[in-house]
């Protein structure tokens, strides 16, 4: 099954847009796991036992898990989500952005290694650096296209010259990832929640394209904002895409104690309530 | 001592502007090991032995140890660098790009982890995706500026309708990095070897930084007017910032056979004079 079908399948079982972002920081681990990397696993996998009938889709950060020697711990990750949750898509976050040989290692990495149902890409060296991922049939790929960080705007907010209409880069992209990009179907994008405009922005010109949408929660976008700017219905049945919203830190820290997991479920049964409009 | 200072030092002493790049690729290593991803680290570690003397860079890319689950061998590696050639700094290439907190785990990664001295990152999400890095006092950071790729053009060669003289965004990254990104001169960028006026345009913009320039060898581009391209002394004794000019594949696959290591140096060394212009 394809990534795509997973994830509407997935979003239409558990009547939810969230995606639950599983970044963990060992600083920030509940009681006695605080600041013991061993332990980012259990960590993890206790939070998607907490939320697998809540999500639409988990997305892991590798960074995480990089920095601290710990990818062991992300491939038995996989494999959990895996058994307890078979049926959610998950999209590792990785923002590679390589070419060649190098790209078909970083997407053996993800699809291979990883088993990932898709991942995240940098748009910046252009498109035979994403070619490599669209080999493997049915993956998904999330290219960034508007960030909602402050230096969001160093290069992505740029007016292009040459290009009709003078777009901003990040509405270059968004009509590369819904156009000449989008082969099989395999192309998503990701927007920050922090300008709903420009997330309507985005879905007026890729209208068909997954949108993996952070910045809900603790990064402070609103919920049904971000939603009703990403995805549209209309009277005939017709819809957008699919949009998918990332919460991270909101979920996982919920609590610092050893109700954690119940904290984080609560709190991914808010947020699914409100993405749902 | 900062990686600049180590990069001038060991250009001085090994009279060399060759970046060495450790890109080991299974299915190309030599005789028996063929296809045999636990022998990644004796393949780099012997290619180091028999080049340590006229390089003035390694450049290990991470993308071939992920894929295989391979970091252990990295880490090795690292440390057998440390130890064959402690005068010769080490660019981890890996082209990360991200945030806040994610950028601080990659940076981790990259300096702590694996104790490089300088690391190749994506501009794309502006500043705040660089900053992170810059607190590692002395550490080195190598923007995407220009690459020489097909798909290079897609963005990097667009112009920018609201920056003055509507630089193209290739200009405009050097611009950034010359300036105002350019915190305690921890800064350089990395320039295609395939277009030589363009690495004359780069160096115009940002005349001080170091450039490390891939595409030399395999990829096509001519050693000495790479480096023509990107140098200039004058009779006063001023010059341009260093130029690093990376070879990856040319050296390592030399030969397919027991005498590869051999092959590599009679290849590095050829390299080294040529660009030694």
């Amino acid at each position: 099954m394809s990534f795509v079908d997973m994830l509407l399948r997935a979003e239409a079982r558990h009547r939810s847009r969230l995606c639950v972002g599983l970044d963990p920081d060992p600083a920030r681990l509940p009681g006695r796991w605080r600041g013991r990397v061993e332990h980012l696993y259990d960590f993890c996998a206790a939070i998607v036992d907490a939320t697998a009938d809540l999500v639409c889709a988990y997305k892991p950060q590798i960074a995480y898990f990089a920095a601290h020697g710990a990818e062991a711990q992300l491939e038995r990750l996989m494999a959990h989500i895996r058994v307890v949750a078979p049926e959610v898509p998950i999209i590792l976050d990785a923002k590679r952005g390589d070419i060649g040989s190098t790209a078909e290692q970083y997407a053996k990495e993800a699809f291979e290694r990883y088993g990932a149902d898709a991942v995240t890409l940098s748009p910046f060296m252009g498109f035979d650096s994403v070619e490599p991922y669209l080999r493997y049939p049915g993956k998904g790929v999330f290219l960034l296209c508007r960030t909602s960080n402050p230096g969001g705007d160093d290069l992505q907010a740029q007016r292009l010259a040459d290009v009709p209409g003078q777009p901003r880069l990040y509405e270059h992209i968004a009509a590369l990832a819904q156009g000449p990009w989008n082969r099989h179907g395999q192309m998503g994008l990701v927007v920050g929640a922090t300008y709903p405009q420009e997330i309507e922005r985005v879905r007026a010109i890729a209208p068909t394209v997954p949108l993996l949408i952070p910045g809900v929660g603790a990064q402070g976008g609103d919920a049904a904002t971000t939603v009703r700017a990403g995805w549209r219905g209309d009277a005939a049945g017709h819809t957008t895409g699919p949009v998918i919203v990332n919460s991270s830190r909101a979920i996982l820290y919920a609590s610092t104690g050893d109700d954690f997991a119940t904290a984080a479920r609560a709190e991914a049964e808010r947020t699914r309530a409100a993405l749902w409009v």
